[in-house]
């Protein structure tokens, strides 16, 4: 029998989708599992979605161009500019969901063997995606109890840069770390792509999700006006629509080679899905109202969710300004086993909570043990209850 | 400004795609361009697919399980199964499309640098994945001459075979070539994986669609019975659903290793478009009739596009005995430059045809200069028309 390659063996397991199985029998036995493990939001996806896809009249549902309809370019183009980026349609390239066009992305600027520096801890697919395509990620490690600064970054690329490091991913509002970016990160961050002549992705999921007033003062958006040809916008629908479903994401650049070849990339696997891409379209163009009245629900949550695992002994966590996770130390606690524990051995009333263990999201071995992702994507109430249900199975683990 | 990846630099361009701009260009100054350089078929799709779409109640379109939808696996299953091939719903990954399902077994068979063969001309977007993931095809060509045989392989391959070489891409009936597998070349190619330990990646895109009679009587998925671990099933609604748009496909293996492998992959993206599964599930069970209508028109297109170019002067082509493509030589004729004559300088009443151009069909350089695609997918009437068009410009060209 053949064997698979070194790649196929060495992809990492999912620590968000890892345990689907276990939730699964735990549901077989008619327990409620409060899922804080995946960035699923509960928020209606809007409606004008399902009702443009329904309206559609064609015979056939057929191929689109691999570029992307040009009304969705359009409209993705028009987002853009209400930030002040200068990113036109022929800028845009409409991928399967942000996975794609991270994938697209990091093709893009390392070949095998190269390297792309990565702010841990990261979001965990980054790890899947460079080891299919057998590129190595270097990674900054940011701490907890340093609210995840970068002010260390600058140095660190100082010391660990070499020919063989070929760019950066750069995520802010952060999943998982809840932190934002500051004008002087944003400062440093154009200042080393220039220094060291790398590319920095720039995956946007939450740039919207930005809480405490702060939202729209400084964005990741802002490196274009400093560095356009050495940055990739990485864009979704997912959670600034609800619409993790609909799979439909975005690639930018101001650089025509990436563009280029992104294209031929894209036109290898065709199109995106027609109805999907229709649905895109209606909703995207004019629905900042909807994004910004889920910035506000997030926030909500966060609050509940920040207040009562604060009080918590002996769990730590960051007060999270964006996106929709909170990371959270708890002091001599094994989140791999806890979690098993939170699913296998406990419930509450019937009731448990799913929470994902930390090391999946570090490329440093041993790292991130002792904590864990929380996602902060239940309404308020329904948050509080999966949080005392989690308190609960603190208390009993420790026993 | 940094510099792409090697591999990003040379990503091909799509020889069916890459004239999409000068088309574009043609339509404007309101000239009717017969489309047969892509595989994008006029048959209506089912009704169904968006029928359950359009039925969808759920208020938030949310993420489904990296596999795929438990129903639309057991139905991809049980399709399986009507062609007497053992394929349970848990040996099957639903994915965006054949494309991704081929770009994830390529990933899952060759490290960077090793190898896959091919047989050329081939479906060029093997070429473009093989780029993306650092994989070299190494082709062995067959000949229109030769009605494309593929007798030759085994001995080919008792030359070419070395440790590099991890598998191979099998794809019957074949685009561009129209060939169907005989039961002597299923024994040979069970012959050479286990003689070379290499896997075999079925393509069966167009598995359905077999004229003259032939259908049912052998078919890739007979590579079951004999190597169950050595095969990897690829499979798409796009041809045989006339549901192109719908980017829903399937990975198929009773090997454990790349099962496992690929769910990580997969886990890696998510999931597959929630409303594109719901449709999916609901035509995929029982549209063999929708299928095999499909087939019969097909074939009625073929017998007319054949018997056209056939009685053209200095053009030959294979009869092909399945897939919705003819093969043709045309003798003396460059088909870069005359499929850019057929859009720039040429129409009849308005009318012009656009094709597919060999070389991009081809790994080995400088093959295919004299040679070209033409896909089927007009109804006869149109396809008439197109290939009169056709024959008109090829008379012009050669003046």
């Amino acid at each position: 029998m053949p064997e698979i390659s070194q790649r196929a063996k060495h992809m990492p397991a999912s620590p968000i989708r890892k345990h689907k199985p276990l939730e699964d029998r735990v549901r077989e036995s008619r327990i409620e599992v409060y899922k804080l493990e995946i960035g699923q939001p509960d928020i209606p996806s809007p409606t004008q979605f399902i009702d443009a896809i329904r309206a559609f009249q064609g015979d056939v549902i057929g191929y689109r161009p691999s570029k992307g309809d040009d009304e969705l370019r359009e409209a993705q183009s028009f987002y853009y500019k209400r930030h002040n980026a200068d990113i036109a349609p022929d800028d845009i390239l409409v991928t399967n969901g942000g996975s794609e066009a991270l994938l697209l992305a990091m093709a893009t600027v390392c070949d095998p063997g190269q390297e792309l520096f990565a702010i841990e801890p990261l979001y965990s697919n980054y790890i899947g995606f460079a080891t299919m395509l057998g590129i190595q990620l270097r990674p900054f490690t940011a701490h907890l109890e340093e609210e995840f600064s970068i002010d260390g970054l600058e140095s660190w690329l100082e010391k660990n840069h070499d020919q063989n490091l070929k760019g950066g991913i750069i995520n802010y509002p952060n999943n998982p770390q809840g932190k934002i970016l500051r004008q002087e990160e944003i400062d440093m961050l154009g200042k080393v792509a220039k220094e060291y002549n790398i590319f920095l992705i720039l995956d946007g999921a939450y740039r919207e999700f930005v809480f405490d007033g702060l939202a729209g003062k400084v964005t990741d958006l802002d490196l274009l006006l400093d560095i356009p040809e050495y940055v990739i916008v990485i864009d979704t629908l997912s959670k600034h629509y609800s619409l993790t479903g609909s799979r439909i994401g975005s690639l930018a650049s101001k650089n025509h080679h990436v563009m280029e070849a992104t294209l031929k990339m894209a036109q290898a696997r065709l199109s995106v899905p027609t109805l999907e891409q229709i649905g895109a379209t209606a909703i995207i163009s004019e629905n900042d109202a909807f994004v910004h009245e889920s910035a506000l629900e997030y926030q909500r949550r966060r609050d509940a969710a920040y207040e009562i695992l604060s009080g918590v002994p002996g769990v730590h966590c960051y007060k999270p300004q964006g996106s929709i996770y909170l990371w959270v130390r708890f002091d001599g606690v094994d989140t791999e086993d806890f979690t098993r524990f939170m699913l296998e051995k406990f419930n509450h009333e019937g009731k448990t909570t799913r929470i994902a263990p930390g090391p999946g999201f570090y490329v440093t071995p041993g790292m991130g043990k002792d904590q864990a992702r929380i996602a902060f994507v239940l309404n308020v109430n329904a948050m509080k209850e999966a949080l005392n249900v989690l308190g609960k199975g603190l208390e009993a683990y420790r026993k």
